[in-house]
């Protein structure tokens, strides 16, 4: 089951929002159709999202017949309508950033099609990169995982969430396929359900054990003694190592502190944002009450009931015990070492 | 809306596990339906759950058809059936030993309709004592909410889970009916969503204003400031204070101490048990995996996937601020002043 597929000319969208009840699949013919996925998060995680609007921008492209000298107009619209879906995940920008200067290498090549090949060459490597990147974040991760560990995580940060093998989770796997006796807890994580729907559903399929709870037990898991590790993954990392993850973060790496629990976040470098200082510089999204009011189209609550549904929150690096990228593991002081890891190639 | 309403020979319960979506009565006319309606949550909170299992046993003794010689043993098989229902909420068991004791009182009494008016009468002085409690937990409790504010809560601890007027929610009833600008944040509460379903339709019906949100938003919440103050209700208090509720007010009371907010227990003294030293004995019910797979029976999760579904935790003392009950506030050392109270007449 893979989040993303490139068919030759459209590109395949795993439904993530219906399973694992229904699987369906959706085929993006136009970057409005990649967009749209987006945005009602069919396809969702940072680094998903970022290869998504990769191809849609590809797409655009693909779908351009109008005169040439339209075509860089064509493509900044294209740009605009992908960037615009969502606002936290920096791997979004990070992407058309990539796709962009990509369009900008063709100066003076006249030949659409040559633009066309070239736009879909860089997004099939940018997904290429991504699954490289994640077998690597599983190799450094590893280590921080003992023989037998019980570990926590939120959300789903795993191969739905990249093209492949996932970041978080991708740690998980890398320990389990290491021979290590990985027990999972996932969090639910209210309300899109993804840990419920998604890292379940993976994990189960990987044969790795895995066992769900609400969000909200995770505090008494961890009382019991029953948590040796907290792996999340990362929507956005700013220059001082303050992280924007999915909602309900902020409070495991709190419970955890507490706890005296490790708290690793995983993600690729495209998720750090040195242009950003602090996490109170990254933008959170608020969804749709509707959200909070049902669940699979059913009613949970009054139906007019105010509603707060931001989409992430952050956590302060100084609850953070280590970021796991490609290039290594970085901690403390965050400010120097991610500025130091991003300048080495 | 009534949890509970007495009916001369039957108990009204309203069923809450369909609320706010379906408003639908069961009539129990025996003490097996009053205990099928607390397994299934019917009927819920430990207040009103000690008010039906009062009433389950007083129909007991109304449905008894066999020889005088026999109505003790009966009696025995009523108060036994109705204990096993929950084990958690000490409210339960505290109501049953008020009815055996007033059962015990009739020694020497050959009418039965005696008896059972007896029986009847100290079922519906419990329901008094409750209401009139509720409110002094109001009365006394007042004094902690400022003029202006955001009060967090867990679960539903109102009318719903008691006779009348709520614990929790007992004092915002009472700061907002003394006029304070108060505005609620309600945890939805999963995996029975009693915070979405009862918590918001409480206060909506009340117009008192209320914000729902997941479970997971609280410390992204308190990290941005506002919330002001937590209060939630107790299904069990031990000696020195540790106190049972619903799952998820342990990693709340954390999360309101590392962000310095003033964290209080809402409870009738009827919730407190000094025969259980500490929190480590207090039993935690586990309940059905299904509660977590589905919502209002629709699948949210693999169907075979493992679950742990504790209903409840322990928020250690040194956690809490302070106990309000009908008696006042007690606050730390705890083991002391609990006892005092509890010996004050």
């Amino acid at each position: 089951m893979k989040a993303l597929e490139w068919m030759g000319n459209s590109l395949r969208i795993l439904d993530q929002t219906r399973l694992p009840v229904e699987i369906n699949y959706q085929l993006a013919t136009t970057y409005e159709d990649v967009a749209k996925a987006i945005e009602t998060m069919a396809v969702r995680g940072a680094p998903a999202i970022g290869s998504a609007a990769a191809y849609g921008y590809a797409l655009g492209a693909l779908q351009y017949s109008g005169e040439f000298e339209g075509v860089h107009d064509h493509m900044e619209q294209v740009k605009n309508r992908l960037a615009e879906t969502r606002p936290t995940a920096v791997n979004l920008f990070w992407a058309l950033r990539r796709m962009e200067d990509r369009l900008r290498e063709q100066h003076g090549e006249t030949d659409l099609a040559k633009i066309r090949q070239a736009l879909l060459d860089e997004a099939e490597t940018i997904a290429e990169d991504d699954r490289r990147v994640n077998r690597l974040i599983g190799e450094h991760g590893n280590p921080i995982v003992s023989e037998e560990a019980n570990i926590l995580t939120h959300c789903n940060a795993g191969s739905l969430a990249t093209v492949e093998y996932g970041t978080a989770l991708g740690v998980i796997r890398a320990a389990h396929d290491t021979g290590k006796k990985v027990h999972v807890y996932a969090d639910e994580t209210r309300p899109f359900l993804q840990g419920a729907r998604l890292t379940t559903l993976e994990l189960m399929n990987d044969k790795i054990p895995v066992t769900l709870i609400a969000d909200n037990m995770a505090g008494f898991l961890m009382q019991q003694g029953k948590i040796d590790l907290v792996i999340v993954g990362a929507d956005r990392i700013a220059a001082n190592g303050d992280t924007a993850n999915k909602i309900g973060t902020y409070s495991l790496a709190v419970l955890a502190q507490a706890h005296g629990i490790p708290f690793y976040v995983a993600a690729p470098t495209s998720t750090i944002d040195l242009k950003v200082p602090s996490g109170q510089d990254i933008p959170i999204e608020e969804r749709n009450p509707q959200e909070m009011r049902e669940v699979f189209g059913v009613q949970v609550a009054p139906a007019d009931v105010p509603v707060y549904n931001p989409a992430f929150d952050v956590t302060p690096s100084k609850l953070i015990t280590g970021i796991i990228t490609e290039k290594g593991i970085v901690s403390s002081p965050y400010s120097v070492n991610l500025l130091k890891m991003m300048v080495r190639s």
